[in-house]
């Protein structure tokens, strides 16, 4: 376990976070009662709630900010689709399963394992000695009976090791023919490919207006094979996707990119990550785009938007970095690609990427199917372009040429500018020209001057037509929020039993809980007009009435991260005055019943923050809450 | 197409409808340009939008008006728990795959279709009529290559009857013994077992309170085979589903069925449609309970409730009826259920289930796994029950029975209440009893008075355990939302092309079109200013300054059901006056900014509606915008 510690200096108990996170019903595995299924998480109410939050959130900085174009895509996808885009070739990890347990193995790391294991066995019958990574042994262990002391033929040996060196380049069929056993995946791994499907729909909804964005919040899948660090690496996910459409001409400029040039970033470049230190710069987004480390503005502008949306959810910035990929790690059609990387107990963690995928994805399907995904727009002033024309007698071909006219004119509409400046002087020199034709008679066909006529002319274009580069801010998050929680979990002074996550006012689950201070009746009148006011005012609000102490009932609402509490007491039956409790600091305040609902929305809203209601209303000290 | 009217009297015409939502991208089939897979659709920004601000109101409507637990469950699902839950057995639908085509069909299906024609193929070389359903006959052809006329052997012809005289009770494994190929589905079908298998965990979230709800928004799948009805039918679809958990003792009484009781329904019962009317009854959902046709409050509450539901998103209350299931239609332990069905051109359409699934879910993944998916509560007074108790003489059943010890103790354990009292009395009399143990010796053991002791006695029991029956709303989203536009949908008068979506402005994709006069720079900053404070009112709003007239620019948005219209011309530039058009009456009022800007909030927020704002502020007529 990496060591990382919370805001106040401890270091984080993962441990104890987990079993706090799983006794609160933040997640759960699925099926569990079922013996569960390894990858694969329920979110209980909190973090339900949660998670509703931050896309609720995601979806107002992000696509109601910039007029995103939102859409809604299936998560089934035919074959065609992610062969076309890569995936099946590039990202795909093949199968097997074990016919008796049922068990699932991507096949490379069956493979691996189990040559690995004979040929340990091959050299302890060899009487050589055997390095052994103790841990990775014992884990290994449990799982494999494999590893057998057996002496192996010396070609044997040979295949195995030539097996291992090269597992990574096996493709399925490959491992296929050396396990007999494989199960391709059609659930989407990504929401984008629904995007670009649709782009030419969507530049036709956005009335032909260039650039805008496409946008997706859905579930995508990945074939996990050993799901482990729990919420980080699961087999269903939640991904909240953007498709920048821009124009590959004019340096991907954005119009707002001002608005963002002086904030202040983490970067880890790929030079300082090539000379092997993970040492961050922090500079400015403007001066990283000015000095060519960020590739263009586009990219920077939404490498500063994903910064000022994560620390908005409660990411500590001290724990958030932004990693450039190596040449090497880039899909090969990337112009620029930068991970925005959180720490926690796990290390580094890969939680936005944002890439900028050229025109790769546009062109591969316009390619396959031939639909017209590109922008078609009026230039402001025509082009003009000088250039070799060809005019055919076509009327003379068919008698001259027969069957293969069409294939004699294609031959000559092929010829590229240089060659047919050249034919032009062979024209007007000799009165005819030979050229090239694969497949009629003997290759060569010679055409005089009844046929054809090769000019220089100029050519007026009108209209432009370019495939949009598209920049990608693509958001795991389910991974988003575990590192945030360890980002805002902390214990209590004196008890690190008693857990408290600090989570912003905006995101967090249940905003106030509502407590009288005993199961006394005379409390419930005005509880429930309390708890109707606070629905009116769109406040979601737990009510605790159990019997257990007040002190308790905040330490649970503690560790739901609820972010204020509202107290109930004799007082309040009287006067109608009621206090209200700050999580993060425990201190209260006591005020009428509308000054109290009227701060409880300001700080909700993000309005006004507790030290501001410090100021303005009295301090209580009354009740021993905790 | 069933002949259904708009609100203003037009018959519904949904070709027309149809492409207007597809222009508009509300709705477009998935992957086109691949060539489309039918039953698959994805949703554009206008769609995205809709389906985004229904699960909202949804949310606020269900989960925060009565502290529901939500919860977000995977949709894989292993094949244990849809084989526990009765989806498995009951309603898969076993699938097999032409390998060269690569077409998908059901299983049973095909086995019949090949089946029979090859019998119909034997009646023909039998020189027999073959009646033929010319029109089922047309579509076949194009389907199937098998229709050949070939005579069979008598005792094929035979065992083909046979097996289609059977095909509806063959199971997956049958089938695969026919056809020799299937693929069992993972994905869940509803998203109701994922809250049954956590039902102990929200139990315990819960405080170990009862009754409470969980509920669930999110992704099912069916195999669909042969979709069709456009959204209705199809194979991936958003889900929005409670299970309400209650005691089954007392009634199932609802604590605010008093809030609904005289909410007013149109219901279909099963005796009216067994007597082969669809004539519906008018009553109050009171009156319905209490006469016994709805079985109980909590079922009635949450009718009433799903019909304010529906009829604050827009459905037409005389197009909503709810049909109560036939006996034979139900689940067999299912006590009671209601479909809201909507009336559209496609017929009555199922859009919400409300079941009383009883104990049945809990009960079924209970007995598999163990898991105690029960309530455990102790009981105000202790229960206090009269009844027979056995002591045995544990210490001389070894000496005497030996291996067969607990097999005998077991049967002992067993017997019935009636049973001990008759051998009380048989012990009494003779001293012995004689009791039934298959298995050991000749099946009858001997006790005597030293083994065996049987005395009437009270047991004390504190706690009381039961498994909570459950109540399910269960809602297809995207039928709701279909249905629903089309209740909504009418035309201008006298021009059929102007189609009008009157969704109410809390559910409108976009609320407020702004639109400047002309394209003139001078409406700039107006605009932008405008924008800017209509996104801080959080008021969803889209500028269309595309130099198309007012009303085309206005007719586009009607098709979109944009609610208002604000228009900035040199009026405003002058003296901060807007324009504010209504959509349904194309009225407009022209006020300061301030006044519009307030007026809007209040629209969209649902506090004021169009006729209030026309009484408060002048009516405009000055610009032609039709």
């Amino acid at each position: 376990m990496a060591t990382v510690t919370t805001k106040t200096g401890q270091a984080v108990d993962r441990l104890t976070l987990d079993s706090m996170l799983r006794r609160r019903m933040f997640y759960t595995p699925s099926f569990e009662i079922y013996g569960g299924v390894s990858g694969l998480y329920d979110y209980g109410p909190p973090g339900t709630a949660l998670i509703a939050n931050m896309t609720d959130l995601w979806r107002k900085h992000f696509v109601l900010e910039e007029d995103m174009l939102e859409v809604d895509c299936t998560m089934l996808t035919p074959h065609e689709i992610l062969k076309t885009s890569g995936h099946v070739d590039k990202f795909a990890d093949w199968m097997c399963k074990d016919p008796k347990t049922g068990e699932i193995f991507r096949a490379d790391h069956l493979v691996e394992e189990v040559l690995e294991n004979r040929l340990k066995g091959d050299k302890e019958a060899r009487g050589q000695k055997v390095e052994v990574d103790a841990e990775k042994e014992a884990k290994k262990k449990k799982k494999s009976k494999e590893a057998k002391v057996v002496k192996l033929d010396d070609a044997v040996v040979k295949e195995y090791e030539e097996t291992l060196a090269q597992i990574d380049n096996f493709d399925g069929p490959d491992l296929e023919r050396i396990i007999k056993n494989n199960m391709p995946g059609y659930l989407r791994p990504e929401t984008a490919q629904g995007q670009f499907l649709n782009f030419q729909k969507l530049l036709e909804y956005n009335q032909q207006s260039m650039p805008f964005a496409s946008a997706s919040i859905g579930k995508s899948f990945r074939n996990e094979i050993s799901p482990r660090a729990g919420l980080l690496r699961v087999r269903e996910f939640l991904m909240a996707e953007i498709e920048h459409f821009v124009d590959p001409e004019g340096g991907k400029k954005h119009p707002r990119f001002q608005e963002v040039k002086d904030i202040e970033m983490s970067l880890l470049d790929r030079n300082v990550q090539l000379s092997g230190s993970t040492k961050t710069t922090k500079m400015t987004i403007g001066h990283a785009v000015e000095t060519g480390l960020v590739d263009n503005e586009t990219l920077g502008y939404f490498l500063a938007r994903i910064q000022l949306f994560l620390t908005k959810i409660g990411v500590d910035f001290n724990k958030l970095r932004f990693r450039q990929h190596m040449a090497n790690e880039m899909a090969h059609y990337a112009a620029d690609c930068w991970d925005a990387e959180l720490e926690t107990s796990y290390g580094w963690i890969e939680c936005v990427g944002c890439a900028d995928r050229s025109a790769y994805d546009l062109t591969v399907h316009k390619n396959k199917t031939g639909a017209p995904l590109v922008v078609r727009e009026t230039r402001p002033e025509p082009l003009r372009i000088e250039e070799w024309q060809i005019d055919l007698e076509k009327k003379k071909f068919g008698p001259r040429f027969k069957k293969d006219s069409k294939t004699v004119e294609n031959a000559v509409e092929a010829l590229s500018q240089e060659l047919r400046e050249k034919l032009s002087l062979d024209l007007e020199q000799q009165g005819k020209i030979e050229i090239d034709v694969e497949g009629v008679g003997s290759g060569k066909v010679e055409l005089d001057k009844d046929l054809i006529k090769i000019e220089k002319r100029t050519r007026v274009e009108n209209v432009r037509e370019y495939t949009p580069n598209v920049i990608e801010p693509s958001f795991g998050i389910g991974r988003i929020m575990y590192s945030m929680i360890e980002h805002v979990y902390w214990s209590r002074a004196g008890d690190e039993n008693r857990g408290v996550l600090s989570f912003p006012p905006t995101i967090a689950p249940t905003k106030v809980l509502l407590v009288p201070l005993s199961t006394n009746t005379a409390f419930k009148p005005l509880t429930q007009s309390l708890t109707t006011k606070l629905r009116r005012l769109g406040v979601s609000t737990r009510v605790d009435d159990s019997s257990a102490s007040i002190g308790k009932r905040y330490a649970r609402n503690d560790e739901l991260g609820t972010p204020f509490g509202i107290t109930v007491d004799f007082q309040s039956v009287k006067d109608n005055t009621i206090t209200l409790r700050d999580r993060d600091t425990t201190k209260q305040v006591r005020a009428s019943e509308d000054e109290i609902l009227q701060a409880v929305k300001s700080l909700t809203d993000g309005d006004e923050t507790w030290a501001d209601i410090l100021k303005r209303l009295p301090e209580f000290t009354g009740q021993d809450i905790e």
